[in-house]
């Protein structure tokens, strides 16, 4: 890790501090082309939009520019770090928005002294932005600030360690159930952890047709008995009488762990059912190995949030994408049904035979669908166009219902 | 004017719309990249700023980011568009902070419900940034916005519609009155106009020497006997016994309008003393045009805000390298002195010889230091060096004295 650290550290500030630059996208050469760009010329898309606000769409950058905002509470597995800590993570964000998406980001570190004043300041600077994709923000009040801003905002508000985990995820069980010869709708599903990516997860899977899941936290299963919990996770509590982890696993289909390092013992994959799947998506240590799970026993498939394993759960394979589609569209919102679109078009990609460039990027000889490929690669050129198609579709079909 | 029309629409629009695009500065072409740039790398330097917030102006692009910040208030001479129309404005500011400074900006449009919601969205989202730029937010209250954020934050703001007008008109009269042959001391000077740009130039030309300032604003010239004043501009007005503009303009040297287009009668301009200075700064027409003016007499200087008249009082020569030299001194705030160092700087440029490749920029064969050239032209490379160096010489000046 020291090595990685040096070459991070050093990544990150030479030649010049951070990640980001911005560009003048327009000639601005001459004090003709500034004449167009600045006074006089620019009066002219002022007085545009002031007579239509949609002509910012038209005139300025509005279109296709996202603020990726956060209050720096959960960065990353790091806990509270604060907004201007987390400001390196925001930087990444936009690249990889930029990368594989070709949007436009600010990042914005915002210090409030309260959840009401993170909600007015975002709502305040909205006008800027296309869309916001909030990142960051610890459970529960991620919950709260999300479902404000979408009410009161008319461009997509998205909190993607929510709802970009709820997509990837969906798209890998579905896929991962199909290589185990099983259906959503049959198995059984633990949740450990269920903080804010935990109850999107299991939120989106209900959606996509889940029946049997069991959510689980510190404090043991969710029981509609529990005294203690949020409005946020009342809905994915069971009546059914099981308490504990282990109880919960007794025959279960699928464990999806967002919950901590090593949270889950080798001997609870034991009472799991025949091919069983583990998402282990703890980051950067997954809540078990999969090389001691595959000791366990051999008929496993895992996925983890890591890249120097098979089958990473990576946010990047959507919120790209899922933003370019919304924004193609001109969608208000991000809806549910837009996410399932994401989710099954990247399912799609994986079953489908890997092109020789994706095989080229990841200096491999062979990709095939299977155990060890459920999600596609985030290299994979294949995904701009499909997943944000299908995305944009989705909204498209949503706004016509709307008329 | 339909051709400029035409000619600034399509600049907007076309290929794609707006004028910025952000773009990764560093590489991300590859697993590799993507894994220092974002998870698991990230980690690091968010790790050293959490430890250190000095480190952010290290690892991330903070120190040479600047937020170009306004609420639409008073949006070029048009008034108040709306935060919305006035995008066009500030992405043009971020074209020429980037082409001439090499700095970064986020143009940020702020619709706030009040001046005090303003001010703590600016206050809240700060750590994002190395400075802020208040940008055609309308007097009285940019002078509120603009104490109380320099009260409360640890980066420079700076209010370009006051301070940056201020800087340039003191660089031009300085030079003015040397071609007139006056002295900033002796000259009786009348100012047209007490909003923003007009009371921080008045101000400044004190702190630089002036002695004789006469305001008039739509009300007569501003008295201490005058019930009306506010707190911002009190301790400009007079104790003399002049009324109206028109008495004020016997004798005097200097007028400076910035008010509003035709607002100076020709017949005034024969009562000023011999050899004045006009600047007429209304845009884009001025308070009197120079064809008029020179037709009433011959022995007039004359500066307006135009590009296409001689000496253009234009802040695209001072904003970005006044930014850029207190982002490189790591100045807490853009103070008077560095205001007056960024004046001087230009004013001494412009008595310089001119170099060949401004002359090319221009298509000009000759400019010489005189009645048509006081001030330096905006794409002269001398002014990058000079003026920024200037300005962080005088921070960091300033800096030591307070230790």
């Amino acid at each position: 890790m020291s090595d990685l650290k040096t070459r991070a550290l050093h990544y990150h500030q030479f030649p010049k501090p951070g990640k980001l630059s911005v560009e003048s996208s327009k000639p601005c050469a001459t004090q003709a082309d500034l004449s167009l760009a600045y006074t006089p010329g620019v009066a002219e898309p002022v007085r545009e939009i002031n007579r239509d606000p949609e002509n910012a769409y038209k005139y300025t950058n509005k279109g296709n520019l996202v603020a990726v905002i956060t209050d720096g509470t959960a960065v990353l597995g790091l806990g509270n770090m604060g907004a201007l800590a987390s400001k390196p993570v925001m930087e990444g964000k936009a690249v990889l928005f930029k990368r594989f998406a070709n949007i436009d980001v600010f990042d914005i570190e915002v210090t409030a002294p309260s959840i009401e004043a993170f909600i007015e300041t975002v709502v305040n600077i909205a006008p800027t932005f296309g869309g916001i994709n909030l990142e960051d923000i610890a459970a529960p009040h991620c919950f709260r600030i999300e479902k404000e801003l979408r009410e009161r905002l008319d461009i997509p508000v998205f909190h993607d360690d929510q709802h970009g985990t709820a997509v990837i995820v969906g798209a890998a069980l579905l896929n991962a159930l199909a290589v185990q010869g099983k259906k959503l709708a049959d198995a059984k599903i633990v949740f450990l952890g269920a903080g804010a990516a935990g109850c999107a997860c299991a939120r989106l899977l209900k959606v996509m047709g889940a029946q049997h899941l069991v959510m689980v936290d510190k404090s043991g299963v969710l029981k509609t008995s529990r005294p203690d919990l949020h409005d946020m996770n009342r809905d994915l509590a069971t009546s059914r009488d099981v308490n504990t982890l282990a109880e919960a696993m007794v025959d279960a289909d699928v464990f999806i762990g967002v919950s901590a390092a090593n949270a889950l013992s080798p001997e609870l994959l034991k009472v799991m059912a025949a091919k069983p799947v583990v998402f282990a998506l703890a980051n950067p240590d997954p809540e078990i190995l999969p090389s001691l799970a595959h000791a366990v026993r051999d008929d496993i498939l895992m996925a983890t949030g890591r890249s120097d394993f098979p089958n990473q759960v990576n946010n990047a394979l959507c919120f790209p994408y899922l933003f370019r589609g919304a924004l193609d569209a001109r969608a208000k919102q991000i809806t549910t049904a837009m996410q399932v679109a994401a989710a099954e078009a990247l399912a799609e990609i994986a079953r489908e035979p890997v092109p020789q460039e994706v095989l080229d990027a990841y200096q491999l000889t062979e990709l095939s669908f299977g155990k060890e490929y459920i999600i596609p690669k985030p290299f994979d050129p294949r995904l701009m166009a499909r997943v944000s198609g299908r995305v944009a579709d989705a909204a498209r079909a949503e706004a016509a219902l709307d008329q």
